[in-house]
């Protein structure tokens, strides 16, 4: 199979409403800071009205971990769901004008284009509140087999994991990649996906993903008994790749052969977190993707993230290319 | 009449889509590098297919301008038009979130709310392509008579300058004004608006307009057969003050009785200089309504205007309050 891409990933697509905020309003409308968590229309609608002003950017993980990764250089297709109205139009024109390769058919019917409405407070930390929209529901029927066997490798999100239809969809997804050696990523997203999808994660882990992507506390979030170092010693082998982030200390990558610790990239200011992991995963896949050393992917993915932290929303404002320099 | 608002503004209700971009594009689509430009929806359409990946944020000169003084703490209004879409949703929630008093009634019918399309160049300079939309078009019946009255200060665009009856609408409400004691501050807004309305400026600031807000470059296009020096000595005194913005060199404020010269606030990087003009307004006529002395209203506008230039969008993303305290 000749391999045309260099990743395809299917996730939420999804527009960020993002405003600052200060922590008493966490506090205040009872969130998880740092986490994310789903709400519905009408929570979203109440949550908006008491938001500070906001600026809209495109959004959703993986999403943001392909435009990363094109904005890079890489050859890249997206397979996710938006509707027929504004945000829909904003999602995938952003995600086309840095160059993903993206057409999956517009939702005909249901609910509107995903939205995620994100706290940024002053220490820089996102709190997410997501409506998923029609983003949420994926059928089999919306896994283009092309743009999978033509990859190099399949990424996919665990925010994902919340309508069985849509696993059912991304596993389907999992066999043709396997079917034509295309690796399969996985992020494990957030501690709450992790903690609602723990077994099946393991499961996912151990007989399905060759690369994973998660942070400190979503590995812990794994083995909740265990303290990080086990935690550490537990993933390490059961993928050919794991790659832990841990803000500013950096990241671990695991591989069968050993351990390798990569330093964060230092910043003057970190205006806004939101996106840091998916553009660590962007640097790195595109590394991996390329041929480059295993440290080398994690400095790029290190170097991303830094980019991305220093404005608000997901996405590059300027060109990722010129990071390929340094 | 109590005063119970310090100003009250009439405005384009307009969301920016905003993207950055080489001075190539700004050549190759024929745009004046730095101004603004009407265009319509299918040029917008076919504009917006070329621009990279956008952020976007709510914009208007006059909101902008309102959203900085009520960040900074004044009591304002503002009159202006969206649709029952998206992206109004987003204008009137911008708006009312930083505590500006907007209930104009939604168009029921017509085009969409108004957009503009806005290319930043590597330099941090704009360039701006408006669909006014429903913005566009006002009738006296849109203007609140008491949000006049009772401003002490009555603020508009020249970027309205462009309908019969929008003009009509506009010139109804300085007649309210003049008749409560409401001051009228109008700022030029752009060269083209200049050009295209020139003898009707002339007669505005000669007979309507107490506070004047323009830039060099606007101050040049109304006489353009005099130099800088000859048009500010031709300007002093037609209006009760004129403060005329030169970038980087700081402002003039042109009373009868004088000039004062303040200098611009110093940045670290100019990311975005959407909305320069209008911060500074918000900050002198924060000044302006608050017993400031003029040098330090000036003052007030210069580090609004810093503010806003070290980030995509002119509206500011933490609370402008803190510049009170400098």
């Amino acid at each position: 199979m000749t391999k045309t891409i260099h990743v395809t990933a299917i996730g939420n697509a999804i527009v960020d409403v993002m405003a600052f905020a200060e922590d008493a309003m966490i506090v205040r409308e009872h969130m998880r800071k740092g986490t994310m968590q789903l709400i519905d229309q009408a929570r979203g609608d109440a949550l908006y009205a008491t938001m500070g002003s906001g600026v809209e950017v495109s959004g959703g993980s993986a999403a943001n971990t392909l435009a990363g990764m094109a904005s890079l250089g890489a050859r890249t297709a997206f397979i996710g769901k938006v509707a027929a109205d504004e945000l829909g139009k904003i999602f995938r024109h952003d995600l086309r004008a840095v160059g993903v390769d993206f057409d999956s058919p517009v939702a005909s019917e249901g609910a509107g284009t995903g939205r995620c409405l994100i706290l940024v407070t002053p220490d820089g930390q996102r709190t997410m509140n997501t409506y998923l929209g029609v983003a949420g529901v994926l059928a089999e029927s919306d896994i283009d087999a092309a743009r999978i066997t033509q990859a190099q490798m399949l990424y996919t999100e665990g925010y994902m994991w919340f309508d069985a239809g849509t696993k059912q969809a991304i596993r389907h997804s999992f066999s043709l990649a396997r079917a034509a050696e295309t690796k399969v990523a996985f992020s494990l997203s957030d501690t709450f996906c992790v903690e609602s999808n723990r077994d099946e994660f393991l499961a996912l882990i151990q007989d399905d993903v060759d690369i994973l992507f998660c942070n400190e506390a979503e590995a812990c979030a794994l083995y909740p008994e265990l303290g990080f170092e086990a935690v550490i010693k537990k993933l390490q082998g059961q993928c050919e790749i794991v790659a832990v982030t841990c803000g500013e200390k950096g990241s671990q990558l695991l591989t069968r052969e050993g351990r390798v610790h990569v330093p964060a990239k230092r910043v003057a200011e970190v205006v806004d977190t939101t996106g840091a992991g998916d553009l660590y995963a962007a640097g790195f896949l595109y590394g991996l993707t390329h041929g480059m050393e295993l440290a080398a992917c994690g400095a790029l993915g290190s170097a991303c993230a830094a980019d991305i932290i220093q404005h608000l929303g997901a996405r590059a404002q300027k060109p990722l290319k010129r990071l390929l320099a340094a």
